[in-house]
């Protein structure tokens, strides 16, 4: 239901994990919104947790100026902090109240992931118009099919791909690659294709670590290296459905590392058996897929988003996500967005393009 | 009409300017091909060059192993060699013959911009099946909506304009970096999204030096300096249609340095009527901007173009050429791209974004 | 002469082009003076321009935080302003008042080039205590055996010889890069050896087009491609000492383009003489070798530099400039410093081993 | 004593671990051996094992064409292969007479650390003229100040601390990052200060847990953030000497995770007692360090090391190392250098630098 007076006093939050892109995001509704409709523009620190402990600042053209390419956010971000759970009470109401009476707020543009998502969609439902940006470094938000930051990730993770590649080859070694994605193998599999690695590991396809091993075992003949680069979220076959029971059933010393040690273990027992010579050796990226400046895809995505989401403001089209969908932007409802996850899909033209150009996905 | 039988003796060649993918792109055929039906691949030497000259060589496994990062072409490429127009004659005849039963080609994978495409075109009409791939530093082939390049050639000059960006601001000074894009502006219209850029000018849009003038007076006196993004198609309003026609319209020495020059002059005399005392430098990228390693994201979308090559090739389906459309592939007649032109249309999304966050469009 | 008390207010200007990692000596010079000696630090925009203005700003702790890697200088810049001869006048007097009285300093940090050493010479002569740092993309200042910028001044060319040697090798051309460098040679030199490059011709040795084709002709033979890597003040044999007399004996449409484009006219007519086919294409790289973030060895080298200096301040060590010789910072006296250039000496041990690994030095 | 006929059969192997750089080595080497002496150039495979194995191969200027950029080792590496020690026999007797009489080498270079430094000494005593080639990832090897393949690690580190500390401002955390550097914390100091670390921890000096803490408190209190740069085996105090003992002494969940994720139960101990609510994330940067493609610093550095051997192999002079002292390439002798370790000493002048600029270093 479009209003009919264009809204005044836009906020706008960064909630979740860090992603690079969130900064061209803030960039880009500041800049929209001031320049389209004259608005003043709030920045609340810390995602929600700002909104409940009153920290806000103004944001003007000059305090977006020169961020497109920066990480981080400079809102800055929390993971937990909820209206509806704040140290256990429901602090919601005040919230509201803050956020519209206080600040006089039209609307919200809350970036984040599907919890930020979720508590924009029931502040929504009790009378804050809310339109949500898409944060996902894992790509693994419904309804959209790309999202800021991930493009980034997978040029980190291509790069470390390319550098333990130089290892491998000049050591004759297995060289294992452990990659962001619990629940979603977006990164392992574009990265995966972009640094060349030999298998790659996804959680939505359990994996035979003998399958696995013989491919090592063949390519220790002849080109004497594999590259493997795995999801964190991936699991052996017969290991249950979540990583969690996969690192459960490992051997003590390993559960700290992830699941690209369980696979150096799982790797390193069968070579053995085969009687192939091959050390194997683990990497786990961590932290650094998810910060630093974005690629200049992700700076032009996450500009996208950003004026998306200042159009929709406009437009006064509210308690929706904007979303990149067959390369446009569009909106969907946020209750078609919460709660669910975008996983690859085993008929994923990706998936069998990695097969045909001989990829092993562990099955 | 597909074919019943599957083919096996398959060629491959790339014609026109190098890009960054063409060798992830050879890659990708070859493998899947070589994977999935056992095809025999060869590989053509310098496009058509090679194919009237008779000089090609084996493709297997290993020829095409560690190439996937790799720019320009294992296979080398010509600009103009024509089997319809070689040094005067018609060889059309010849390279079939040669084609289809000295080599045994039961299909030719061409790997090319327009000018490849129409040739592929006439010797597919001749009764050579072919399946074209588009290649196109510029993104500006039909029925494509992104060809891989295109992202390494955005990140390229992305770097360049953050550099000399940081000139302009110590400085106080208006910078001009002239990119590729004789007819249509998707790396200046991108590249100058993703680096900041005050000014991205297109050759779609003929640009009013006056208002651009004023765009760089009034940031003099608030932020020093100004970014500006122009492609070597653009041109002034009332210069005439081409860059050719600008060019010449311009005093003679700055006829050799190309638009970015002639903006420079145009500039220079307008600041200093204004009596705003700014430098204006000038910065033709030139050839860096279609050399070298493709980025993550090209790697993977060439990898799917050459992918997508070799399943037609399989299917049976030729005088066609792979397309990527709405972020799927799928493949068109070559009669429908050849000869046309994919400029940035009037209306499209980047440029109201642009708009919208403040940038000039030179109109 | 060491003072006895320790200086209390100091300030620091940037004078001359810009170049990776001013900022990072304003960041070290500031630290440092603030956390050894509590000392105010002030900054001078705009280099002896802000002098001359009276435009200075307070530097602090949180001003220089976050600047290690920003290319540029937060202080501005300017190329041509003196105190000793501002629009006609000589205004020195007045400068050396302002800076002692008005500004109450104790030592000026005057980070520039040999025109920058020049006039803090003739000011520290005058009565105002000066420490230099010695700026230059071009590591051509006297006394000093590495300078901050140029580290990342050989990387940015060097990745663009990567570029367009895929170029070269996909198209059989040969590839001439054009670097700056008008007296010394080091950054082609450098570069050159860093990216592969087959002919590299310096300002210090007069280069024979002859001997350049004849390599390029042999080279088209086996190789297919060449590139050449060029300094802009490079000339020709018998062309005369500078470039300016190169360019000018030069035919007219080659006068704007550098000698990138001389080079080029050169090969292309002696190619076509000993019956080679093979194009010749010129990039002249420009300003994009001055700007951006500085390398990580650059902002070390810059960090030590601003250290020192601050150390020389603290030590009452002045009208003296912070070097780098043997690996270690030293000081020398600003008079043997200035009116001298640092260029590529004949028995140069990188000649010997550029040579050596059969590289063309055009004699 | 300098041999009066050239040498005409020259071997090279790398050793040890892998490091960006070794390719340009083994290319100098050969290029300026075929170049200047006519030398036959053989490659052994695998380093010593290649000897012990027989496997060799011809290098010509054509195998190290195209390498110089690419990283790892052509000629593969082994870590352990030892003639004096080979599945528990001494070989060295069989590999001289190989080396001597099958391959008929004037000379061995080889390349390596201090393991392959004391083979090379070793058969050097039993007459087979050696020259050798420091490689140390770690920058740590005696009687040379700069290696190869340092500069490209310290550049992966300074990147990881730019991304990491994104996210340590938008979430206002400690974040730490391990690096290599058991013995010598060269790395981790010359990326701890490129990258703008707030705290770096060394092996050569002990670490107060309670300092680190009591820093990062103050900063959770004005800049949110802290980032630690710590190499693997820096200790704390009173934990004993090694790196072993540290571990040996945490509890036991962090055995395997290495000192950076020690230290983030340090940390974490100490601010929950101290009242910051401040987390601390670890990421081990692992193999990524050593991969991958030189930068252009080491490409010129590891050109000069191999272009050195080759001199000193034409001179004559064997037994000996090259070395990069005070800027110069020199030989010392191979006794002077095994055995010992280049570790940083306490009065580095840029240990007093990154003090006078704010850097805790933990003590």
């Amino acid at each position: 239901m479009p209003s009919s007076t264009p809204p005044t006093r836009i906020a706008i939050l960064t909630g979740g994990g860090d992603c690079p892109g969130l900064n061209a995001v803030i960039r880009a509704v500041t800049k929209s919104l001031i320049g389209q409709c004259g608005a003043e523009v709030i920045g609340i620190e810390d995602g929600f947790l700002g909104l409940i402990e009153r920290r806000v600042r103004a944001l003007d053209w000059r305090s977006v100026s020169g961020i497109l390419g920066m990480g981080g956010t400079l809102l800055g971000t929390s993971n937990t902090a909820s209206p509806f759970n704040f140290q256990g009470r429901d602090v919601s109401g005040e919230v509201l109240a803050y956020a519209r009476e206080t600040l006089g707020l039209q609307a919200l543009v809350a970036i984040g992931g599907d919890g930020t998502m979720t508590m924009a969609g029931r502040l929504s439902a009790m009378g804050l118009p809310v339109v949500g940006v898409p944060k996902t470094i894992d790509n693994d938000i419904a309804c959209n099919e790309r999202s800021f930051g991930f493009d980034t990730a997978v040029a980190i993770v291509t790069d470390a791909l390319e550098r333990v590649q130089t290892t491998g080859q000049s050591h004759g070694r297995v060289m294992v690659v452990e990659t962001m994605g619990r629940y979603a193998g977006w990164i392992a599999l574009e990265a995966g294709l972009a640094g060349a690695a030999d298998v790659i590991l996804l959680p939505e396809i359990a994996y035979d670590p003998d399958r696995v091993a013989a491919v090592c075992a063949e390519r220790a003949g002849r080109q004497r290296y594999t590259v493997v680069c795995i999801a964190e979220g991936a699991c052996a076959q017969g290991a249950g459905l979540t990583v969690e029971r996969t690192v459960a059933d490992s051997p003590d010393p390993l559960r700290l590392g992830g699941v690209g040690h369980v696979l150096r273990a799982q790797l390193e027992s069968r070579l053995a058996v085969l009687g192939v010579k091959t050390d194997v050796r683990t990497t786990v990226l961590g932290h650094i897929q998810r910060g630093g400046s974005p690629t200049p895809f992700d700076r032009v995505l996450a500009t996208r988003y950003g004026h998306a989401a200042a159009q929709a403001v406009q437009r006064g089209e509210f308690d929706c996500m904007v979303s990149l969908q067959r390369g446009e932007m569009v909106t969907v409802p946020l209750a078609e967005v919460v709660g669910r996850n975008r996983t690859v899909p085993l008929d994923h033209p990706l998936l069998r393009c990695a097969r045909d150009i001989g990829v092993c996905l562990g099955d």
